[in-house]
C-alpha cells in the first residue's frame, strides 16, 4: 500500500509499503482525509527532536475501522472515526494529574510512531473517537487541528466577556479564531504581519485585525482596552522576541497562552508578572479534547469554513510540500484525500 | 501620638503625627502589633514606585477597634482584628473577575495610604477581619505574610501528592513552608546558598534541604523525583537568573510561582514551557486569604513557630532598620509591639 514516508530530512516519497497488522489493543484505520500540519513540516526539515526516522508521518486523520485487534472492545469494522495523536502511558507524573498531553512516555502518532500519511494506519483502539453520523471525514480530519485551539483557550480559562488577542493568522491562529468564537467569545482581535492573513482573519471573523509592521499594537490594545490591557493573549505566532510586548499589553490578571517549540529565550520581566499578576500556560497537543471537538462541529456551533485552502491526493503531497515550503502564503489547510 | 514615617528614601523616624479621623466606611483600629516586611525596606530605600512620601508604612498589622465610622456595620469599638492591606475599586477588570489583589486602582495600606506603624490608624471597615477568642494580638499580625504564601500557592494549584521546592529561605521561603504544610503539602524541599537558612528551614519542617551553591538542584531533583522533576516550585529567592534553572528542573504539568518584583529580565525559553505545558504564575499580595489564614492559625494547623526573631518596640524601628539592611542574616520577622 501507499504511504508518505520521511526517510531522512529532507528525504522523503511517496513509497510502497507494507500493510500494517493490528496489536493486541489496536485497531486499523482506513485513512480517508488527513491534514498537513506546520509539525510535518518540522519533521521533513529535520526540526522535531522527537522523531525517529524512517517515519510515516501525519497526525491529523479521519477514516473508518478496517479490522480490530484482540481485546478491542466499543469499536467495530465499519465505524467512522478520528484519530487522537496523543498515546500516554497512565502511570507518570502527568498521567497521573490528568495531563496525558504532557505525558513523559508519550508516543505521539505521526511522530514516534507512523502516522496517517498512508491508506491503513495501526493506532491503540482508545485513541479512535467514532464520528456522528452527519459529520463528514473530511471535516472529521480537521478535528485534531481544533483541538489543538481548544486546548490553549482551555488553558488560559477564560471568563465571560473576556476579550481576546491572537498573535498569528497562519493556520493555528485562524483554528484559534473559529475554536473561541464557537466557546462565546465575542471580542477577537488578532495580529500578523501579512495583510492577506489578516483579511483572511476578518473573513473567518474576527473583530478587528492590526497589522503588527504597520500599527502600534500597545497603542491599539490600549485604547481598545481603554487602559485595562487585554485578559487572553494566545501567542499562534510563536516568534520569542514578541513576548515582552505581550507582558506589556497583558491586563491585571490576564493570561497567556504559548504555543512555540522555540529554544530561543524570550525576555521574561518578572516585575509585569507580579504587578498584573499574569498567568502564562504553555499548551502543548490536546488533553483530551475530541469529543468536545467533535461535538461542537456536529453541532455547527464551530464553522470550520475557510480553513481548508487545498485539496490534494496523496500522489501530490510532494508538490504540496514543495509549496508549502516555498510558498506558504498560498496555503491555509491542505488536507490529503488519501481514500480517492 | 507615635509613628514611623519616612519622608523620603533613607529619611525616616519616630515622630508625632495627628490621631487619623475615621471617615465614613472606615474604622479606626488601636494597633497592637505590627511586622516588618521586606517591602517596607523597598520603601525605605526608595524602591517603591507606587509609593508617595511622606508615608506611614506598616502593612502586617493587628490591634483593637477604637472608632467606626458614618455608615459601618458588623464591626464595633473593642473588636479585635488584623487587617488586609489591599483595597480595590471593585470596578475593573480584575475585581469584575474576582482577583481584587491586581485592581487598577489599587491602595495598599502602608504604601498608598498610611499604614500600621503608628498607634492609631484609619482603615476601610471591609479590611478589619475580627480574630477568634483564642488568637493573640502578636499572631495575627503574622496572618498578612502567611495570606502571601497562601496565595501564591493556591495560585500553583496543588494537587494531592505534590513535591514542593522553595528557593530562598528567607521569611517569605519560610512561611511558604509553613503554610505548605498547614495545606497537607508533605514533601517539601527548600534550596538556599546560607547554611543558617537552610537550618532554619529544616528546623521549621522542610523535608530536606540544599545549598544551591555547593549541590547541584538539578542532579539532586533529578535524583529525588527519578527524572519525572518537579511538579510546584515557588520562588522566594526572586533571583531572575534562576529561572532557567526553574524551568529545567519542573516536572511535566509542573506550576512556578513567582513572586519577585525584579526589573531585570530572565531568560524564558518557551520550548521548555511548552514541551511540558508549564505554568508560571504571578502572586502579589492576597487575593481574599485573610479568612483561610485566620482559621488556619486558630485551629493551630498552621504552625507559626520560629518565625518571629525579634520582638521590639516602635522607638527601637531605626535600631531594627539598621540591623535589617547591614545584618540581615541575624533577623526572621521582626515584630513591633505598638501597643506596649
Amino acid at each position: 500500500m501507499k504511504a508518505f514516508q520521511v526517510t531522512a530530512p529532507y528525504d522523503y516519497a511517496i513509497t510502497d509499503v507494507d500493510r500494517p497488522v493490528a496489536a493486541p489493543g489496536e485497531v486499523l484505520v482506513r485513512v480517508a482525509y488527513a491534514g498537513i500540519c506546520g509539525s510535518d513540516m518540522h519533521i521533513i526539515h529535520g526540526d522535531n527532536a522527537f522523531v525517529r526516522f524512517p517515519r510515516i508521518t501525519g497526525h491529523e486523520f479521519a477514516g473508518v475501522i478496517d479490522a480490530v485487534g484482540e481485546g478491542v472492545d466499543g469499536i467495530a469494522v465499519g465505524d467512522r472515526v478520528c484519530v487522537d495523536p496523543v498515546v500516554n502511558c497512565g502511570h507518570c507524573y502527568p498521567c497521573r494529574v490528568g495531563r496525558p498531553n504532557v505525558c513523559t512516555d508519550m508516543e505521539v502518532v505521526g511522530v514516534h510512531r507512523n502516522g496517517g500519511f498512508e491508506e491503513v494506519v495501526n493506532i491503540p483502539a482508545a485513541n479512535a473517537h467514532r464520528l456522528p453520523e452527519h459529520l463528514g471525514l473530511d471535516a472529521a480530519a480537521l478535528v485534531e487541528p481544533y483541538t489543538i485551539a481548544a486546548n490553549v483557550l482551555d488553558r488560559m480559562q477564560p471568563v465571560s466577556g473576556d476579550r481576546l488577542l491572537i498573535f498569528g493568522a497562519g493556520v493555528i491562529g485562524l483554528t484559534i479564531l473559529q475554536m473561541a468564537q464557537a466557546l462565546g467569545i465575542e471580542d477577537i482581535t488578532v495580529t500578523d504581519v501579512l495583510e492577506a492573513r489578516l483579511a483572511t482573519a476578518r473573513e473567518l471573523g474576527a473583530t478587528r485585525t492590526f497589522n503588527g509592521q504597520q500599527q502600534d499594537v500597545e497603542a491599539e490594545v490600549e485604547t481598545l482596552t481603554q487602559g485595562e490591557g487585554m485578559p487572553l493573549i494566545a501567542d499562534a505566532a510563536c516568534v520569542p522576541a514578541l513576548l515582552p510586548q505581550m507582558l506589556r499589553i497583558a491586563s491585571a490578571a490576564g493570561r497567556i497562552g504559548l504555543l512555540g517549540f522555540n529554544p530561543t529565550p524570550s525576555d521574561l520581566v518578572q516585575l509585569e508578572v507580579i504587578k498584573k499578576e499574569l498567568t502564562l500556560v504553555g499548551s502543548r497537543l490536546n488533553n483530551r479534547k475530541f469529543p468536545e471537538v467533535i461535538e461542537l462541529m456536529a453541532t455547527g456551533r464551530l464553522d470550520t469554513q475557510g480553513l481548508v485552502s487545498h485539496r490534494i491526493a496523496l500522489a501530490d503531497m510532494p508538490e504540496a510540500i514543495e509549496m508549502l515550503d516555498h510558498q506558504p502564503e498560498k496555503a491555509r489547510k491542505v488536507l490529503i484525500d488519501i481514500g480517492a
